[in-house]
């Protein structure tokens, strides 16, 4: 397995394309098209939020029906098309039958994502003016098409990674859109990812579903979870590269797992305002459950997020987020120690700061000059049981509060 | 009954004193005694975070062992012996008997609050001076026992409460400490409540409990449970007026009910950076405790919260956040409403802009126009149930983010 690569070359038989098609008053990329030239086998992993958008609704109803013979995604800023009731379904169904015309395929081919202000019809002129230019330009350029899905992100985020095998090699290749309303419970989002592997639907899925637990899931930006989070794996099997015995899945799965969690960590850095870069890193918690949830609850703690943005090493901010994580956690038995940068390993986890209930002796002007850095990484050692789970996160900046006090305006 | 008045004359039998013990550093109240002349019945509720403060260990074992008895209540700011170990109690435990020696009673009989910095110990030098001057400064000024429990409040807050009843007159008072790290689950911070009726423990635990339901656990500043939250509450019986009979319980309940929620609701209006008040009334959820779930999420979105900020009327992040509280939610049963002003009838919610899943046509202007109010109230009827909930919040501002990136320094 090669490393991931922060680039997309290409993926054999897929073909993408960004657009500007007048969503964005700036005249800034707003809508993408992926398109596969042979039938794929796509897995969808979605949103758990009861206020589920129109698209994440159709996606869903589509990879129940029709899961074997997925053509194209396409993507849409500005209008997240939620809360948008039988008109935003009709609506997403529309920009589908739009792009299966302009690709001469079928619409239940078609899986559709949206993102931007809830509550807004889609502006179904635009829509077809973003799916004529973009099926007139389709092409290589991922870095287009992941611009072409991009709000309040600062930058395009893309990854690929190639993986060799005795019958060749393949690539999986990804995009995702970040910045807000990033929480877990499908931490995201949206984020599309292809490969030119060939892989049952059942492996996909399981693939799909492992790979995002530690990589989507693991990130908390602000804790809210979005209505329109999708991630959408794709495999169109055209590098004659077949993943089926149990060695071949683990390479992928390996694959996908690097990848996602790349692209996982891009959100976290490109959040909105983001200035530090937070690894929390939660051990020996009765279970991983557990631990996820103690590490999702620190990463969404807006008083400890304010902490990491003074740099101020308020530990005890920390061990209150975790208390009320509403899983078992006994402080006496908790240790904590912080580093500079961005993973620690078990052996050499930092600066003690907490042990058996109490503050270490520590040196103030020593955990003063770990928070001032830019990339921070907790351990957290519950001293429970062999639950273990890291959560990377950002803290919360005067530019969090600025993006979001006039997002719509 | 009488209405909630924002100050205390005096409560028969009881005397305060907030006094500065050196704790701050620019000379401000920072130690605080509320003590009685006789035994009182006390009740207390108390913060659910697993990790539990070193006075709020204390205080539960004491109304465990010995609630017919209680003599007083000291309170420190600046250190909030929380993630403090064995050292943590037995300072707790020292500055009860350094205050039961200055009374004249036994430790058992005082109980001890205290907020400030997590994971530093009480500097007992000070604690000392300060319980040396505060039980020689006992009398009835309320309002500088209430500036003692400060933090970063910016004022006091206290109250009062007269019941008249056949029998005579009895008050119940109070004074509360909030501004940041306030959510549900004992909603608080630290709050005294006193009066001079006579009630049974029980009657006085269940009416605690009650009042704290509807009053402290319905405010949210910024989702963050506190380790310390204890909210307790004496009684004297020194009015002479015995609360026993149904109808004594619930006038007694009535009033305690509105002063509770007053004082939560002034920890709305002085939380940290506050610049607006917010309603969220949510109606017909399955049940009560759904509703709360919902308007508790509601509350404690960041994102909603800086759209609240920015005078946005995004009301899709509300419909979002109501989708992961977790508790059942048909979007399409939904309907929200938006209007100027602290409380809205059920009759006249104001102007509708969600219903049937999708925007209504209201105008934009019109919204607008209300969200530029510093007092907004959200009406969301869920359409599933006859669960109630009524949530008090606030915007987050950039002074949130300033007040919490240095707090320590």
């Amino acid at each position: 397995m090669s490393k991931v690569s922060s680039t997309v070359e290409s993926v054999r038989g897929f073909q993408v394309a960004g657009v500007h098609a007048g969503l964005k008053k700036d005249g800034a990329l707003d809508f993408s098209l992926v398109v596969s030239e042979v039938d794929c086998a796509a897995a969808g992993v979605f949103t758990r939020n009861k206020v589920k958008a129109a698209p994440v609704l159709l996606d869903m109803q589509r990879l129940e029906e029709n899961p074997q013979s997925i053509r194209a995604v396409a993507s849409n800023t500005i209008s997240a098309n939620a809360c948008t009731g039988a008109i935003g379904l009709k609506n997403a169904r529309a920009t589908a039958n739009l792009v299966a015309d302009a690709l001469s395929v079928v619409s239940e081919q078609v899986l559709v994502m949206s993102t931007g202000v809830i509550g807004t019809h889609l502006p179904m002129e635009k829509i077809a003016r973003g799916v004529e230019l973009a099926s007139a330009s389709l092409g290589s350029d991922w870095r287009a098409a992941a611009a072409g899905i991009m709000t309040t992100d600062t930058r395009p985020k893309l990854g690929s990674i190639r993986v060799d095998t005795a019958a060749g090699s393949y690539t999986i290749a990804g995009m995702v859109k970040g910045a807000g309303m990033i929480a877990p419970n499908m931490a995201t989002m949206l984020s599309v990812l292809v490969t030119d592997a060939e892989a049952q639907l059942l492996d996909l899925n399981s693939s799909l579903s492992a790979a995002a637990r530690q990589s989507y899931n693991r990130i908390v930006v602000d804790g809210d979870t979005s209505t329109n989070d999708t991630v959408l794996l794709l495999a169109n099997g055209m590098s004659g590269v077949t993943v089926s015995s149990v060695e071949e899945l683990e390479a992928f799965q390996d694959a996908l797992n690097a990848l996602t969690r790349y692209l996982a960590q891009e959100v976290v850095r490109d959040g909105e305002g983001v200035t530090k870069f937070i690894t929390l890193k939660i051990v020996n918690a009765e279970s991983e459950a557990d631990a996820e949830r103690i590490g999702q609850t620190i990463g969404a703690s807006v008083l400890t997020k304010s902490a990491f943005y003074g740099s101020d090493a308020n530990w005890g901010r920390i061990m209150a987020a975790a208390g009320r994580a509403d899983v078992p956690l006994e402080p006496d038995s908790a240790s904590l120690w912080v580093a500079a940068g961005e993973s620690v390993s078990s052996d050499a986890p930092g600066l003690q700061i907490f042990s058996g209930g109490m503050p270490t002796d520590y040196r103030e002007e020593d955990a003063a000059a770990i928070m001032a850095e830019a990339s921070i990484a907790f351990t957290l050692d519950c001293g429970m049981g062999a639950g273990d789970a890291t959560i990377w996160t950002c803290d919360i900046s005067h530019d969090y509060i600025s993006i979001n006090g006039d997002y719509r305006s």
